[in-house]
């Protein structure tokens, strides 16, 4: 098929590359535990530029990365993490408070790469189309960035793990972004200890993950 | 490879899967105009246990689709969709507003299948975990299962658009469902009537794509 026809067609994707793309959402785990090994050079800026294809709302593109270096400030997320948690465990129910000190949580520790994502919810990109009724579509576009860099690590063999029992002021105190940008996530990269294609929750018996009828009404 | 070293080391994906889910992000639209062809019989279901894998905070899978099927609950829709489209049309700048109204901003009238997603963000499913410190969490699990759909319905030749002028209060109404839950967006699935790799609103002069670089800072 030459570009021609591809520009006026678009790609045609086969059964096999759909059975790989089940095989990958199967496959993509939160993952909380990392080996230290480094990235491969350039793994993050191909990362990037997979996730900056992401929908946005009114292509305000409102999503920002910040990769988080510096290892006073990965000791202050890792600090203010632990006392997020700490408050977590003691609101959580008796029963479940003994499984939930089991959980490993982050891999905040171990994971080479780590970065914050946030929503620049001013960005005047996108002129504001498709944001008056619904603001919140700004972190939504975000979220489908961090989705798809997600989707696209793991196609590296890549592990990514979500972050979010953390005060989000906080976080943004301690990286020094502008105080109007909406934390998203604070998310740690690296080569998983172990693939698995069960999520780490129902395997340490949290909660069991329901199928597709469960959650949908006809109107 | 037999299933035992599957389920030890996972799949591995290979550079030709790779160049493939490129092309899908590079390839997947927003569509706004589509073809009234029905979709193919169990095609909806296929997409639904595929978006059932996303993952989700504290494995809550919060997201509830609500098939929308009456006629009368599409018209009121759409109607809500006419009155939310020309006040976000009397908001814009007005230089924009002569090429707003010519941009296409909804599949409403020839989408052969119609859905709102809703995040339940009071569901017992998960126990709480994760959603403390931040609760919207919930939408943004939500907001990721909707990402996964259009990715696989992409991988099918199907389109979808993301319909977000709306008031979520008055969606909530028409599709009479619990007052908690929060809409996370009103969606269009059909053939589009032509496939593109450039987004619609670039293609309209409304907005420009940034490369990734211009959204990383790094501390």
């Amino acid at each position: 098929m030459d570009d021609t026809v591809l520009r006026s067609e678009g790609p045609r994707f086969d059964s096999r590359f759909r059975a790989g793309l089940r095989e990958l959402l199967v496959w993509r785990r939160d993952v909380r535990r990392f080996r230290r090994d480094a990235l491969p050079l350039g793994l993050i800026d191909r990362l990037l530029g997979l996730a900056a294809l992401a929908p946005s709302v009114g292509l305000s593109q409102p999503w920002r990365f910040v990769l988080v270096e510096a290892p006073e400030r990965r000791a202050a997320v890792r600090a203010e993490f632990a006392r997020c948690n700490e408050a977590a465990l003691a609101a959580a129910a008796p029963e479940r408070r003994r499984l939930y000190a089991r959980l490993k949580l982050a891999g905040l520790d171990a994971a080479p790469c780590q970065f914050a994502v946030f929503a620049d919810r001013a960005t005047p990109q996108g002129g504001g189309l498709g944001r008056q009724t619904m603001p919140e579509t700004s972190a939504y576009s975000a979220v489908i960035a961090v989705h798809t860099m997600w989707l696209a690590a793991r196609a590296e063999g890549i592990g990514m793990g979500w972050v979010s029992i953390l005060d989000p002021a906080a976080i943004a105190a301690i990286l020094d972004v502008p105080r109007d940008w909406r934390l998203i996530g604070y998310f740690c990269l690296g080569y998983p200890e172990s693939p698995d294609d069960t999520p780490a929750l129902e395997r340490a018996g949290w909660e069991r993950r329901r199928p597709a009828a469960s959650f949908v009404i006809r109107r």
